[in-house]
């Protein structure tokens, strides 16, 4: 089910960077939600290019316009077609694609796989596809505001090129991410955090990092054994986005050089409930959440587009070497949270779907 | 599906740490295939406890024995019923978790999420439970012989409570991780490694450590866009295996400090065929390998079972302190060696099979 | 997955009645197949109001546009967005609807299950969701003349208000059944069985009857053990065919009162190819189709909505007569014609693709 | 999935009929439900060949065991494992099948599908394989039982051989029919209908007929939009059964035959609950279930295996005749009536589950 993610709140994206659109069908979301073209624009905009001169010029308006599943306000239980048309498309930029793969992208990938592939932007693996992943998280979002009030997801960019940003305050404040460039969590780094970005950018480079994300207020319980784990779940939902190479929970990489006795959470009571003092665990036991903070790290590495000469092949093998020509981002981090944020809300809208269905009273 | 992984190649495991025996149903496996018992149990005896000092001294025979889907020596097309009863069992040994959630562990979040658990040993979250995966991934990587002659999967322990072995050398020797306990790759510091293990083991501790994995001859082609990545379904298979924190393809966490100028792959041909000359991108691009190796890290966590007391709550909710007895792991790693080529094996037989099915002749 | 049909070759259908729009997403489709809209535009004609004055006067262009997955003619093997806009609706015409059940509608059980409906003109369980089905089985069909140049599928009533077509003549001519209103394959009895819905017509009444389907060219081989049978899937793609209430393959119900001795196919073999001199089995034996024509029959009850006063309720449970105004048909038959084909060719391709996958040279 | 039948109450069968035994993976199921090997054993009774003169002479025990699932006599909410041995197989008794193609059964066309099969007594496509079907049947009527009180399944032989039981008593009496060997529900009609059985019997022969199943107590809106519709999914849940040859779901063929005006359902109010005065519909609109009985029939071939001489083909397409040896029901409808019901109660708990994923408070 390539373009499909979810067992229960599903999603199916479609559309190519260049053709009449993008969207996404989100189906199995609970009737009687309300929802307004709002409250999906609102996310839409969060990742939509040209919001500032560190991410690419392209223009779109990404008006999102839904054509059903909605009446009078609610969610039908039916299946909601969300959709944007592509406006601002230059397919002139990409002639020189046409017959010339792009180092570590997908054109060579996608032409031995398919036998064709739509040069123009890189088809399906334009990041312009997870237009219908913010879409399809905003429609999770609502859902998961209604039934779990005190759940919040937030994620920033935590380490750009190689600098790490401090150790997040307690009371991570998402609006103070959202209101910087770079969705940067300390106001202290952040300009030297943004003046990492601008020298890649003059120099026709680009440059990766990390994004974390917490989710705080977790009902005890989603996820399930053996292989539809939380954390599995949220690693699919990761390693899927374009330019993510890594994916850890709680403690990773770092977890796996302590001892036992460093790394286990001792369990407490407060106020009737089972907490943990430590978190290494990154709110997940078993592939159930345990109630704790849900945390975790994704590695992007750098876009791939650059303007600094590259060597290259063409379709018929030739050696050639690339310049790319048209607007590109000189690093994806920021525009990559709102991403980050909906495919986090869709893995657990699914899983909530997934636990409600075993709940039956009669079998108290 | 819970308990099912894999699309067209899939397995369902089932099956208790204490319960009648654990095992595996593999179907959509292509008929004609040569499989016996011995394919197996060839894998099954790589993953059984008690190999050596640095696992636990539980004894099983773990022998296998097919109860369907072959006939004369091959297979049928039909579901592979594989299975490995349970001998050893000491339920006693683990009559005190009965009331206390071990910390780190799945009691708190399964008996929360389900209300009953099976409190013997840990239940689906016992790493008994990958018998089914291994037995499974072993019917894979027959398919995978026999269809991709030059593909060969080798997983290694690349790291041991923060000491990292030496860069591998180019040719890496299968024969040679497989002859030492640790499943090491380095001759030159296995001792060193070996000795970290000891010491945990002796302090009634654990150690967590890495596993990385390399694939040589891939087929180009394999992955799909968007969601079922080739690199997004091994992360959730990765994730998916106990212990596991973090999964990384190619360049991975340490690529998201490079420049795109210094991590991108420059193409070239080479005997007609599109190489990379580098392979930051671990063999995967877009989704779909290109044909270089897969190659990926998996971080583990040091084993949540330690003989060290540890603070924790009784079912009730009641302070007291865990003193764990038993027969248990200091070190999970060279154990978890051949559960990580066994999902390995399952992800690359299952996309096969996707890309098989979109191949016709008519449509060249 | 309530909107998605098939496993490999997958359709998601979207929209009401009234709304934006109608749709599906066709996931999985083979890349390099030629595909433009007119091959689509062509089967929706077929189903497309208005047709006749045996359907309803409702008049709709219905223009299928393609939004994504076509590339300079041909698949790219990414999802394909077909999508009609809903032009003629006239929601006034529904507003007795608001509060009154149907009855034999949906309204009462969408009300029930959802707790809110789309009233107008019956939303998702309005015919006119078969938009989808049809676009999307014309995507089949081009795939299956392609791989398949020598399968034919077809459609016809064979059965109206009671009155059989007489056996149907061994060169079943698709033209001829295309050429009159009620896709009808006897000329000899056409105007009678004209007739009849013609009666119930006037009397604002509505009449069922029964579609069957022949497909010629089959492949062997298709379809699989135990519970995706070929005949299986078809009995679902069938029933869930608004207004359908049986479905029989081969001999079906009457098979039921034969002896083994008379029913049974007996073998032969003809020019190197096993072949059956009966066909009771309908074209499958075990859930696999074995080369000879698939014959099934669809029973769809008569039109739900009629202009004759009905006794029902209102959505307040208080006791109502419906006098239904509107435009519907008086037979749904000839225009559930090319719904059946479409359901068909998207069991076929389905099922096609999941054979292929099963066939490994090396395993020969 | 060829072997795994619900979407979220989830069976995956296994078995050949000659071979280690025969079983079945239930998943998804509820925890905490009570479930014994007794609660199993008893619908497998009811299955089981040699229960009187009208069916198989082959003797087995049938013995359930419970390998995993539950604990301390309740669901773990994780797979349980059901298997039966085969005890009385006599691969000999076969041997004249090994090269011969059996008219009607599924020897040609697993053959001609996976280039193998498993000659002894059918394999997958041998009715042993029900047993998988039964006892996963069991589980969901355990939960069935516990969640919904008053829903009964009651399925029956309504017609043998083209003799037709008079209309079921309004009170149709569960005891009454499991108390003669046909499962028939009229006593006056009885013997005539047994020897209508014994007759073909005694002819080597065999006979076909049609099983009705009522469900009363069902709750309402079971049933999903637009391809998972009840009656869809109970379509391809009989059709999956072994020898059915078709399926009819209220009025079914004959509602065919009806106007409108006769067909639809007029809607009254009873108790403040929703009711219809017919009930063609079968107990579904618009593919969810409205309270009413569901009620449905399904129709079985003679059984392909008779003793009188057949023209059949070898495996090398040589014309030859075959005797069949063995035993064999002359007359499939008992044993499956138990069948019938396990699909039944498979695709309400399946639906039961999706129902309740949807259902939230806040949402009302």
């Amino acid at each position: 089910m390539p373009n499909t993610f979810g067992h229960l709140f599903r999603i199916t994206t479609w559309g190519e960077s260049h053709g009449g659109g993008v969207g996404v069908v989100v189906d199995g979301c609970p009737p009687r939600l309300p929802l307004s073209e709002e409250d999906i624009q609102r996310e839409l905009d969060r990742r939509k290019p040209g919001q500032s001169r560190l991410t690419t010029q392209r223009k779109e308006g990404d008006r999102v316009e839904i054509l059903s599943g909605i009446f009078e306000g609610r969610t039908l239980g039916t299946p909601i077609l969300l959709w944007v048309r592509n406006e601002d498309a230059r397919p002139e930029a990409y002639e020189q694609m046409r017959a010339t793969f792009r180092p570590s992208h997908a054109d060579y990938t996608y032409q031995a796989k398919y036998g064709v592939r739509n040069w123009m932007g890189g088809g399906r693996a334009s990041a312009r596809e997870t237009v219908g992943r913010v879409a399809g998280g905003a429609v999770a979002g609502q859902f998961l505001r209604r039934v779990f009030p005190s759940l919040e997801v937030v994620a920033y960019v935590s380490e750009v090129h190689g600098f790490p940003a401090p150790e997040p305050p307690s009371a991570l404040n998402a609006q103070s991410i959202e209101a910087n460039p770079l969705r940067w969590p300390d106001p202290t780094t952040l300009s030297h955090a943004i003046g990492l970005v601008d020298e890649a950018r003059k120099a026709g480079d680009s440059v990766g990092g990390v994004i974390s994300c917490r989710v705080r207020g977790m009902p005890v319980g989603l996820g399930e054994p053996v292989f539809d784990k939380l954390d599995a779940d949220l690693a699919k939902a990761m390693l899927s986005i374009p330019a993510a190479k890594g994916f850890e929970l709680g403690s990773g990489f770092a977890g796996a050089r302590l001892r036992g006795s460093e790394h286990n959470d001792p369990f407490y009571c407060e106020a009737g409930r089972v907490r943990t003092r430590t978190n290494f665990s990154g709110g997940v036991q078993g592939g159930i959440s345990n109630g704790e903070d849900l945390f975790f790290r994704v590695a992007l590495k750098p876009v791939a587009t650059i303007s600094l000469p590259q060597e290259t092949v063409t379709e018929k093998g030739e050696p050639t070497v690339l310049r790319a020509r048209g607007r590109h981002d000189p690093c994806v981090l920021p525009r990559a949270v709102p991403i980050v944020e909906a495919m986090t809300r869709l893995v657990l809208a699914d899983h909530a779907l997934r636990q409600k269905a075993l709940e039956w009273e009669p079998l108290r």
